[in-house]
């Protein structure tokens, strides 16, 4: 037993990888980055989701309380506009927020890297546009609603969650372009 | 005569640099593609000076033609914003052009680089903003003009040439946070 315990020991240390530590402090600070890069994505698509959750929900329920403010509601272009543009980035930061959560546990199992990057970068920048142009468009509507106050009230936080939202998607345009930019040059 | 020509050769080939092909390819392929860059960007900054030259001229003459279309186009705040904000990127694309000659001929004496691509890529994103949400706005209000319908003309060119000088600005947007990308890892 004496004998057979060292044999042992060294075919276990001839089985790890020799460290080196160039190597690994590369690849930990990539990785670690890569992670840190991916966990604020996820946060912000997240905050991007509630937000855009809340103006959809806000303009639907509220204004639907009355009969007459339900149909002032559909009765305005500019506000369906504003819904719509909530609801597309709502499914949008679903869709990304179950790929991150899946890219975290699995790896890029869904969709390679290389194309999810360039994706995401032209989505984030269409959908920052969408919610900027649905917002001015919203912030128009407000001042048609002076008859209605309950409708009035709904676009006002409606308006300003979908304004909101799109801050958090231009933050997601600047890192979905960072990304892209580090591995287009890396 | 004779004696002295060798000596004077030898002087001339000293003072020359040591030819290194390494150095030179990457240094000359490193200048040939900033100045592309940008050629490029001045090129987009150029078509934007232009397109919103011409949406603020189109709406403030057009419409300027009679007393009654006149009232009615400074009555319009989605108009007047549109105006602004073709009035805010024409001086910019002013300043940027002027910028972006003096350093092709003189090299950067206006600002430092580093902070000059910072500025330039937040600026342009801003007013990609400013452009989508002015046009918007601009494409509701054409809505509004149908009793004006040289007003109406004038507005539905200006708000065209809008839309398309946000498709400019968004392209140097993309190449303006290439360089910042390229001057931040490189």
């Amino acid at each position: 037993m004496a004998g057979t315990s060292p044999t042992v020991g060294n075919s276990f240390v001839r089985q790890l990888p020799t460290p080196s530590p160039y190597s690994f402090s590369v690849t930990s600070s990539g990785q670690g980055s890569r992670l840190q890069t991916e966990r604020w994505s996820l946060l912000l698509r997240f905050s991007a989701l509630v937000l855009c959750f809340v103006s959809a929900v806000t303009l639907t329920t509220r204004s639907g309380k009355r009969a007459g403010s339900l149909s002032s509601f559909t009765g305005s272009p500019e506000l369906v506009y504003c819904l719509i543009a909530s609801i597309v980035t709502f499914v949008y930061s679903v869709l990304q927020l179950f790929k991150g959560v899946c890219d975290i546990s699995y790896g890029a199992v869904l969709i390679p890297d290389r194309i999810s990057d360039y994706l995401s970068f032209v989505l984030d920048q269409m959908l920052a546009y969408l919610l900027i142009s649905s917002s001015s468009l919203g912030v128009q509507a407000i001042q048609q609603t002076d008859n209605t106050p309950s409708l009035r009230r709904a676009a006002i936080v409606s308006v300003t969650m979908s304004f909101t939202a799109f801050l958090v998607m231009a933050a997601c345009t600047l890192l979905s372009g960072y990304k892209l930019c580090k591995r287009i040059i890396w």
